[in-house]
Order: C-alpha cells, then structure tokens, then sequence
C-alpha cells in the first residue's frame, strides 16, 4: 500500500530554474508615453543639403542621428545605422 | 594543523549560477554582411506624396516600413514607429 512510486526518470531530477528572456523593447527610452512613435518630415522644409535620422532610438537629439548609433553597435555588436535625407 | 577555517560568510553560500545578459542587438537580420545599415533618400526623387521608413529593422521591405513595428511592438510592449517622409 501506500503511493506507488513516482517515476525514477522525473523524481530523479532537480526541479529546473527556468529564465524566461523576452523579446526585447528597441527603444527603452524615447517618448515612452506615446503609443507609437511615428514623426514626419516635409521634405521641402529641409534646411540642410544631408540630414541624418536616427533608426537606432539612441539619440539624444532623436528623430534626428546624433552618432550615438557608434556606442550601441559597440556595445552588441549590431550595425544599424541612420536614414540619409538628402535635397540633391 | 591543516588549512585554516574558510570564512563562514563565504563558505556557507552555495555558488551562484550567473546569468550574464547581453545588450541586445536592434537589428537581428537586415544586412548584417554590412558594418553599419545606412540609407540615403534624394528627396526630390521621392515619387508619392507619402512614403513611410522603417525604424524598427523588421521590415520585409526594410529600408521602407511594411507595418511589421504593429507586431514587434505587440510582442514586446515596445512603442516604435516609422519616419514618414511627405512632399507637401
Ligand atoms: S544616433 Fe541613432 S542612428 Fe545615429
Ligand atoms: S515596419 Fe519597421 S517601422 Fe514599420
């Protein structure tokens, strides 16, 4: 009598820690209150022959590059870059 | 005699299992055979009035936007957009 045993092959093990890694956010910071972050540019109010606009949500001066894209792909290894508007 | 006692504070513990996690790469598939993704629009070329870029790197038709961000944010809690880019 008593319970019949448990079977060897899963009461032998130790219960596994399980971690859990999500999908990760790729913007931790910029503008969190908004649902989404869309901006827009009139082309013709460029005031610059070559603008440069941040795809890497890093910048400090976002939506526009400031070169901080430089530490990110350090930093992981990734190699994104910005989007070039240019009038000619 | 024999080796001197092991601090109690020390050897009571159990060793820890670190869990080292990396920044994350932004970009895990979009031309990685590149040192750093950037992209140039002449402005003047731009055909309709109306043309949205990608600044979350899952775009099927990256450097354009294909409305893949919907899905990246809903999986994340991310809040990220295009960059629209309008003539007038
Ligand atoms: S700072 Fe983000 S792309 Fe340059
Ligand atoms: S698909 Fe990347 S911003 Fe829309």
């Amino acid at each position: 009598y008593g319970r019949p045993p448990t079977p060897s092959s899963v009461s032998a093990k130790k219960p596994r820690r399980m971690v859990v890694v999500r999908a990760e956010t790729i913007n931790p910071d910029i503008r969190k209150t908004e649902d989404k972050v869309v901006d827009s540019v009139v082309v013709t109010e460029l005031a610059k022959p070559l603008t440069a606009y941040c795809r890497c949500w890093r910048s400090g001066t976002f939506p526009l590059c400031d070169g901080s894209h430089v530490k990110h792909n350090k930093a992981t290894g990734d190699n994104v870059g910005p989007l070039l508007l240019k009038k000619q």
